[in-house]
């Protein structure tokens, strides 16, 4: 018989779980936002976006999801006709190829295996075959939701700079941002995106834009029609810490808060807890003889990990029977992965022991659903996370 | 000196104060948006919107912004080139006339003095004139947030009757779903945009659009670019109660929270709720011998209401000593109404003392700013109040 | 008809209402009460309670009431037997005398007419006149709750000096902590106790007592039985923040909050606070021509007004038409005072617009209940915040 | 080095963790404790409250602590002299024999081994040496809060039964309540005593207790002095729903929501979730290899575990190591048992991955400190969990 008593386990690579200090910070009574006291919040906020993304560059933060913020990547520096450069490295890469040409951009879309990241020497050699230069912009996603793979944004970036070329930079940091390292200004992404239900450990409902001095002035060229996602607008309110029409209010009083915790933690140490906790889960997949999605140990996410099912093995049966027994939540697999894989969460607030129940009910479900798997995945879990202490 | 102890009162037009049983539902950890328990909630919000729009067609809910939702309706519905005709009824109206021009719609904008509605009359003599049907769309805006003025939308739409005109009929009911009685099926609306935090008493963060039939129709032929507003990917996993991107969950565990209060409360109970303190607000101006901006008594908005300072006096002025001295916020006068009008917001989880202590501190600030007034606007508004209880 | 939308009108003299901070505040988990973090939360309250009572010596905090907090005051300080010195300021007191009388103490009841405090030089007669030395403690209750009168302990204080007298000194500020100015050490009182929901602003469920030095050695020869109300018990886990039993640790949560509240705001400035929204409270029932309970100037409360209906109405029935008609609770009248009078609390988080509400609310009750009285009182009442704010 | 990110385990034996939906009930508020709403909310829990006891009889429900509870059950039925009998089950039973002794009972302490509960034969022997029926109440833990063993009160009631002997029963029930399955009436105890931070998944700040008829009669001619403990002071108004003083309102508040969450569940599904919980955690135990401080199989405790330490192995040591490394909060061995056992809670909203979160803490930390252990204590965990479910 099933039991649904007590906390819900939500290990989907987000929304992730929003901590009790983010919440009750949301809980507050609205103000406001043309008054005073608004200006405070809305500078705290912009200013540690600021800092999360690791940019001096303004970061815009739009009522909205992770896909309104890539649309207005898009609509404001881009023109109908415009060339630009993406990868197919999974799902989420390719939604961003579907709306890219919605709007009218033509998309060079390099096939992919979805279990690896973006080659940085297959950017270096297709923009050096670009004499014309008419590429206007590569378009990375750092890491693949839907396959737990990242891909290695500095190292494009100087692929890029090998090859000399002019294009823009555009970054999908959406399950990236808080969580995996992603270095704005030093990498030199001209456009990065992100929203609030991953690594900011918020609820969802924001979406975040971070800028270059590049891609502001391309925005002052490009032609495509925008209005709710014009930077512009947004840019000289924010100087005074308002905005042009009504914010998300409480997500944002969240925002500032979850921040704050980042900051606490630090962000090294932030980023240093996912690739242990990642290196764990992984840990406990190859104990329990299952492959891991991703191929390329480099650009293993600290996010999420996908997990492959044995061949006749229905990942979502067993998701269905790991919810109803252990209410755990798992992510699904998406697309061509659909029923494949299954996705274990372990962003956001995620910690040793959080960890240790979802995969707990991961081995207790794997017995469960008759999967063929070897016991004691969770031994080399509890392995790996206590040598991780130890460092 | 100045006090900030104790509650402070929100008496703008909107954001509205969030009922603490809503801030309450909202607190509460975030769910799976592809899991099986979301559908309920999905489900619950998409039919009480209807229920609140008072339609049967679908509604759409976005994380964004009402103008965001207003994106939505043009994008949705128009072509570059196409030609609208809307009324200069306020701030807002003019707003939504430079958003169309930036999507590269014609609008015939007619003037108009920020003191009335919409002259049902005039938009059936414009229409009888546009032989060639050339006009796409008449756009009203049903509750002038920046005048306290409504517009007779039912009136409206018997005039375009009249005038047998096939263009569609949009409404900007942001501020006033919830509060001012709305029948979009009954008024043959085709979109009606709104948001969460007014009437609705959310914070901000969903934009909601109502459709038609034929609504839809115009948006299989649009050719607008558009990917984030797009209606067809919203309505088809909407029908399942899930969304095509991330909604905004925990916003959605609000909405259907207010759903469940506005319908405890009756829609009838809830507009009547509103005419009486709007009546008694009105009661207090008139009581304190100042002048209500909007001039068409059958046009007052039950929403909210702007209150004209004598020549000489800057409003903001007054509302910025009313805030420190007795931590009440009041609207500020909007683009050309700036320093003129300050406006009263009476809508949302306003009652009766609620009132009382607002107009209490406008008639306390009046008198500390050295603003000619009548003692006694309260006792007016007390009277107002008692009558309309015994009702 | 009834309308109960929107908040609730608060202004019973206790519980007050509780400061959105100090409920969110309460509103996280429970920690482990002997692990490491807890010994932060034991010693913020206990510290931030001495500040509170503005005293060195120790303050014992008991999940518990009010109630219980004097029963502790009488276990650990005296013997069956006793001779103790009390006053019928009203029905608190009164009920005190119960409780010592079930503990076998002998109480000396001075009789009063529950309109006025304690007169100090009554005080000093009867300890004058007491050469045996007999009387072991005089108890007074500092804000008599049920009657709006305060007692004034600085003087009484004295007339005890004057007359050379060792009794210990017990004082009933459970209404007035907080809220009404009281000084422990300076006064020289020996045990003092209050309680949670009052001018702390929190949910009812703790009881707490200030000691002295002499009330400690008291407690040491004391003969009554005691176990959970044991000082001793209490004192020696305080001292490293801890409890001897589980406190109430999400109360505690609240208390650290409350207390950091009312030193933001600086002591003074509450008392003073208190001291304008009474003497608005008692303006507005002077402009409608009723009589305040008080009699003695010297001694109204600054927490709460009781106001006597004139011969054949009947208070009670007033309390209901307002509590239907306006979501307004006030106090009942209490004992011998049932149906004849209606207490306004305004104490807490109680602010200038909060208590023109309350006002509002009572001014349109009388008007609805058919009670005699003059139109008005709520432009006194502004009158006097606005001269208090002048100061 | 520590990670102190993300949530903490509380896996004490109580205060246990709070859910959700209760600390969310209890943020809410506070209302007149004498207005006419407030009946609804007290009868509810009283009447709620009846429930979890399995009685018809009266429950009291105080501001107070377990150990307040314990003292109205002494101070309402006994008198200086008494004689009573009492078994040295544990630390709380030792606790209690002091309380009583403050009291001036006369207590006949039945030595123990605190590795298990009370023996029905012996109580049987005992009374039935007793010819003069001098025994006036049978005491008895019911769930041992530092040992883990449980007591049979069921059979030890026949035992009494058998003996004929008269003496009241009372049943410390403090840890089991909501737990472990406890039935008031059908095991005709006359006072049992719990609180409110156990099994009911509340704050701690409520005592309660369930009386039975004789236990009523006996207060009639009980003459330990008594004030705030007084039952017939709090029977009279709770009838209508009413307490004598203020009442811990918000606890309340959230007493009512977790006594709907206990009834949703069912209370023999509840207690059948406790003892599979239970299970699994001995199977983990005896995995590692460790002993279990109960001794007797039949009392074993559904709602903790204490576990010893090989010789030589400090519990508190690794107590803090498992708090500082895995921010899990484990049990402290007390008074005789200090050092040499640690106790894991398994109660309240505790589920299947919430223990394995928390046993996986423990193998981590008995391998990081040291400790000679058996690898693999959680496999047998979750063996026994899944058997569990497919029964």
């Amino acid at each position: 018989m099933t039991t649904r008593t007590g906390r819900h386990f939500l290990h989907i690579p987000g929304p992730s779980p929003v901590p009790e200090r983010v919440l009750r910070a949301m809980d507050l009574p609205v103000i406001d936002h043309r008054g005073p006291d608004f200006a405070g919040l809305g500078k705290a906020v912009l200013e540690g976006a600021q800092a999360i993304f690791q940019t001096r560059s303004p970061v815009i933060i739009y009522p909205g999801s992770g896909t309104g913020a890539w649309e207005s990547a898009i609509v404001n520096t881009l023109s109908a006709g415009d060339r630009v450069l993406m990868f197919e490295t999974g799902h989420f890469a390719t939604l961003w190829r579907q709306m890219a040409a919605r709007w009218g951009i033509e998309v060079e879309f390099v096939p992919g295996d979805w279990r690896r990241g973006v080659d940085p020497a297959r950017v270096e050699a297709i923009l050096s075959e670009d004499r014309s230069k008419s590429i206007k912009a590569v378009m990375v996603v750092h890491n693949e939701t839907s396959t737990g793979a990242t891909s290695r944004i500095g190292e494009i970036r100087k692929a890029m700079d090998r090859a000399n070329h002019p294009a823009l930079f555009f970054v999908d940091t959406i399950s990236g941002l808080g969580s995996a390292e992603y270095a704005h200004d030093e990498w030199g992404v001209d456009v990065a995106v992100s929203c609030s239900q991953k690594g900011l450990m918020l609820p969802p409902g924001l979406g975040l834009v971070a800028l270059s001095d590049k891609a502001l002035a391309a925005s002052k060229t490009a032609t495509l029609p925008r209005s709710y996602w014009d930077w512009e607008d947004m840019l000289k309110p924010n100087a005074g810490g308002y905005f042009p029409y009504t914010p998300a209010t409480n997500l944002l009083y969240g925002l500032r808060e979850a921040i704050v915790m980042l900051m606490e933690e630090g962000l090294p140490q932030v980023f240093a807890r996912h690739q242990r906790l990642a290196a764990a889960t992984r840990a406990a997949v190859e104990g329990w003889g299952l492959e891991i999605l991703c191929q390329e140990p480099s650009e293993h996410s600290p996010v999420l990990t996908a997990v492959m099912l044995p061949e006749g093995h229905d990942a979502d049966a067993l998701r269905r029977l790991i919810l109803e027994k252990y209410d755990l939540s798992l992510g699904t697999g998406l697309a061509k992965l659909s029923g494949k894989v299954f996705r274990i969460g372990h962003l956001g607030e995620c910690n040793d022991l959080t960890l240790m129940a979802a995969l707990s009910g991961v081995e207790m479900g794997l017995k469960a659903g008759g999967v063929p798997h070897t016991r004691g995945g969770v031994l080399a879990a509890m392995d790996a996370l206590r040598s991780g202490l130890d460092d």
